[in-house]
């Protein structure tokens, strides 16, 4: 591990944006952008561009801009990408399953291991290269392999039990996609993905626009139309 | 649509996390709750919980506290979950095919009415108990339902020319799961969800919490071993 000291949260949470954002230039063939530049594209100002990159030692020149790739190196580095983890997935069902194919963990370091499922019909057939495992051998498994991280994708009413398994065996990263709220001793790194979270309140935000341009419309139409 | 009118959107991004939790809570048959319960269990501090609460009218009583399926009726209101919304799936991949099966999303009102995909050789198949149809289909297919949501899991490289398409043939929310900015009109409602970035959050901060875990043990074995 190989994490610069005192990078504050909210440059952290940026970060992973900057990656994804300077990885798509590099695929591109972009080998430098200005803060400028990065700053009118990913819609943060300029300013907080060079003040996050500042933090960790590339300085952009001016009227160059930064090298994407030394820039992708510094991220990588701090954000631990250098090294590679491994994840196991808990839940076979058809989100853990997408999860198990998706093409783009390998490319940042994640190394999808074993997927594990507690319906015994499951247990031997195959997602994509991996062969689905009973949920019995996971212990086992975590006992005898490395594990850094567990994506939880089982039903909302098993998520507590099976999160508390992973912590007692040993797990230290939990990839939460249950509907519930987990409890993990400090020594555990936990992130959540609320999937109905997010389109609740994307239907709220739809809800509120079109009552907006409504509003708007009826304005308009008085304005045309005073006397009525 | 029925919503309250000027409700912060800090307490708006926490009306899903409230939802969620206390539709648990009615599952679990618990009628009622305390501010000072649901803090503990949230991990809020219960004079958030009460001042939240008090933006929509419904007051807990003290010693009794607050009606779940009140508060739920409440916060579905003004959520706009009272009225359904139709949802298409773009991207008959293994996550648009895990959307398509996702249990959860009905009972809060989201209705998925099709699934798109531009490979032809998919077109026809069956995902639950959808029929994929042809990208070719899209317009045609807005112009003669009604369609709310679009949820976005083609491949990064077609997400922008794919959300641009359904912009311009008349969707108002868009639920991307491309890692990639999208560009939106004012509108156009879009939420996000970048699985990457938070798993290479949930990387970060497993990597800082062993460090952390590593200098600790150093120190104790030090104290313990001072002469060393």
């Amino acid at each position: 591990m190989s994490h610069s000291p005192r990078i504050s949260q909210a440059v952290i949470r940026r970060l992973p944006r900057y990656y994804r954002y300077l990885s798509a230039l590099q695929q591109m063939g972009i080998g430098r952008i200005s803060s400028g530049d990065l700053s009118k594209r990913m819609g943060v100002a300029a300013s907080q561009v060079r003040q996050d990159f500042s933090h960790f030692g590339t300085m952009g020149l001016q009227g160059y801009g930064y090298e994407v790739p030394l820039l992708l190196q510094e991220i990588r580095t701090i954000l631990g990408l250098t090294e590679a983890k491994q994840v196991i997935i808990i839940g076979a069902g058809s989100l853990g399953q997408a999860l198990a194919k998706y093409p783009n963990f390998e490319r940042d370091g994640f190394q999808i291991v074993a997927i594990f499922d507690a319906n015994p019909t499951l247990s031997g057939q195959t997602v994509g290269q991996y062969s689905i495992r009973s949920i019995n051998e996971l212990q086992d498994f975590i006992t005898n392999h490395h594990v850094d991280i567990a994506a939880l994708t089982v039903p909302t009413v098993f998520a507590r039990e099976v999160c508390n398994n992973l912590v007692s065996f040993g797990v230290k990263g939990i990839w939460n996609f249950a509907s519930v709220e987990l409890d993990v001793p400090d020594d555990v790194a936990l992130e959540n993905i609320y999937l109905i979270d997010s389109l609740i309140t994307l239907g709220y935000h739809l809800d509120i626009k079109k009552l907006n341009a409504e509003k708007q419309r009826q304005k308009e139409a008085k304005k045309h139309n005073p006397q009525k």
